[in-house]
């Protein structure tokens, strides 16, 4: 790609470069405080414009021209930036299946698709055209993977469980582990709830490592279209998720849990049992949510609430040295007055 | 197991079916909202009862009849729903040992052990009868697992470490990494303790995905029998963990924690380290444990304490805005005495 | 070893034993608990010196004489501690390279490097002498792994990442994931930044299992040399730590946050993204850091704040009660008053 000039770069993503500027020749893309002169800097917000100015980078994507830098100018530089960063990413390696791998005769591989050494692909799995699965990932019996998904190293999808396209897994993650269900008998032992739903994934969606997701104990666990869930998050049996969420890392999501469309749920928040999420809605980092939320509140703290009144309540006990100060005047006033 | 008709199901389960049901044909059992009406559904809760009546299912198993069902009537439906899901789960593949495994000559495999591909069996490791190895399992040298364990997809057990029969490992836990030990120097390096010791894991234990269980600095990390450990919950190094306790996900055990029997820590709860959690305690979602705490008591709370005064303690805190108030009123009140 | 004498060990670790005792033949090292009269024990803090005395250990590493037992007089015991179990720890395997391991021809293996079975290493990747690579662990393309490193089985490295001298990362650890980057584009999907960034590893630094490790979106994610991270932490995008600090299990560190030398993050704590943790500083478990944090300084809570404000904090809230009986002291004395 060194061979690829801004003016290059403004065609693929839009946006307008001076002529002056249009024939830097783009070696790589930088941090500002690791840019080289042949390296193309983005300044995403306003607030980086000094340090984008005093690097050494030559070019820059912004908002408007920067002054001593070719400046390819776009709409949206956050956008531009990461339609850039995937014209510079190494590319999947080219399709191959290895020999190495576990394939079971009954499993549908479609066109294209790259099977790594060590890989295990169970019986009537099957895989979409395109797809990468990375070294070490086990594909259950009866998985249906879709198009154009990459797995990276090490990923288990157990049995059953469903894919969609353009899904991405990072290492490690586990799609359709059992739920934690069981019934405590009597003598205090706990019976095993077997657990024979599945997992579904739909399109675009985004695991991160070392993730789990349960398997329904009936039915389906749902991930839904376009959510992208960080690292070592938990989803419980029969979550269902709903599209263009985020799930930030360490989150945990209870069995049964509804989460609507577009909700955030920011890192080592928890989400109790059965509860039900409005879409759009925001819970916190680390909250606790107890109570099933509206759409479009933002709830922090633990029991979580609204993020007001738990500022409120901090404000309030951050106060409390204050007001027993205040006591004891009274005290004293009092004091005085009934002595007086 | 199409062909199984509820009067079958009566005479495994136990429980009565009246005449006019007994030939009811099971298809498949079902959630009420995707139940179709050749399917059965389990009435587990009273509170469900309405939309059991609602849903397109033919039979139900309840703890008495269901009107326009057939209904399988049973004293315990919970328990009754554990034991017929057994019935319909996949079963586990034939014994089979894959010319993709790595296996040392010096190990012993029982007789009906299946071991999949790229699963790696170290020197004399000892693995009991119809346990089911899952792709991708590497037991250590020395490790011994009982019979009729499973353990799932990349999971891995490090060396001399020991699991009684019955044991179920979801995919990617690690069972015997080294704790977290180091002597900080006076140059404030980190020197190694060396985690000598081993993990046990007893009989009917089973272990979340992605779960992690230290080893012992010296001697062994115990979980005891029955015990039920949900995903991604961290077991420190020397942990004794008693029988028929639960931990549910996201739990952290740090190091030297003794947790007695029938204990249960709820999600994202935390325990410091050397502490004693007594017999059948509960420990609350989310809270931290900095003292040790007797038997049969419910704490919550960061630091946890008896979950009644914790909830006095948010009551108060709630109200601390109306005792700003009062205050107020009382500065006033005094104000007007000593002006008049 | 079971030949090594009190007089060995003395020899080996320094410190003095008596003539009487430099004969004793350690059998093993045990806890006092399970000591046996040839077992060595180790007294590292005054506190345990019943227990030791207690036991039926024949000697003991100390700092000063025990009573009844041999004894290797030492001036830090538990760095001896340290020192002495690395002679009783299990050696590594010889160095083999597995018929099943799958190493792209144009990678680099040191000598000596030892390469378990079901291992993929990716093209133009190297190895540095002494290392040992268990089972299942992949190495992306140009991973680079220093000399007398220990990746435990199922450990991932992602292309492009490099590992210093001496690092030991626990199994299934994940290092090279995709850093939680997206933009959320009108239309409310999220758009996948690239992350075309690496991790840093520098030497003697631990990973936890489990771990998660992002790399940068550009440049470089950095873990410090000789800092140790426990199990399950989750480390974001462009986070840079300093040396020997220390991460407990279950942390969470936000994307672009840089932590200074010597800083420990206890259990379950989160920083949030792009704040500064200056050297040396403590942050208490479940902390949730949401500022920079100078250097010497330690923190708890969540908002996290000095410790000392903490406690103050937690006193007043546990004197609420008490202050609302005063407040409604002083409304029945100003009643009286009115009244009167």
């Amino acid at each position: 790609m060194a061979a690829l000039t801004l003016q290059d770069l403004a065609e693929r993503l839009g946006g307008t470069v001076s002529q002056a500027d249009a024939s830097f020749a783009i070696a790589g893309v930088a941090n500002p405080e690791d840019a080289q002169p042949q390296d193309l800097v983005f300044l995403v917000e306003d607030k980086y414009l000094d340090a984008i100015e005093a690097c050494a980078a030559g070019a820059v994507v912004a908002r408007a021209p920067v002054s001593g830098k070719a400046t390819l100018v776009v709409k949206a530089p956050r956008e531009a930036m990461a339609r850039a960063l995937a014209l510079f990413a190494p590319q999947q390696p080219a399709p191959q299946c290895s020999e190495r791998a576990a394939v079971d005769p009954s499993a549908t591989i479609g066109f294209g698709v790259s099977v790594g050494p060590n890989v295990t692909i169970g019986a009537r799995a099957r895989v979409g055209r395109g797809t990468v699965l990375h070294p070490g990932v086990v594909l259950g019996e009866d998985v249906q993977v879709g198009e154009d998904c990459v797995l990276y190293p090490n990923v288990v999808v157990r049995e059953g469980c469903r894919l969609g396209d353009r899904v991405i897994v990072q290492p490690g993650a586990v799609i359709g582990s059992d739920g934690f269900g069981f019934v405590t008998l009597p003598d205090r032992t706990h019976l095993k709830m077997p657990q024979i739903g599945i997992v579904e994934v739909q399109d675009d969606v985004e695991v991160g490592a070392n993730v789990t997701i349960d398997r329904a104990t009936i039915g389906t666990t749902v991930i839904g279209q376009g959510t992208k869930i960080d690292n070592l998050v938990h989803v419980g049996h029969n979550v269902r998720i709903g599209e263009n969420a985020l799930l930030v890392s360490q989150v945990g999501i209870s069995g049964s849990v509804t989460v609507g469309d577009r909700v955030t749920i920011a890192g080592q928040a928890g989400i109790a049992g059965h509860l039900t999420i409005g879409a759009d809605t925001v819970v916190a980092a680390k909250a606790g949510v107890t109570k099933s939320l509206p759409s479009r509140v933002m709830v922090s703290g633990f029991p979580a609430r609204p993020h007001r009144e738990e500022l409120r309540r901090q404000a309030q006990i951050e106060r409390l040295g204050e007001l027993a100060d205040q006591v004891k005047a009274l005290q004293a006033a009092i004091a005085a007055i009934q002595e007086g």
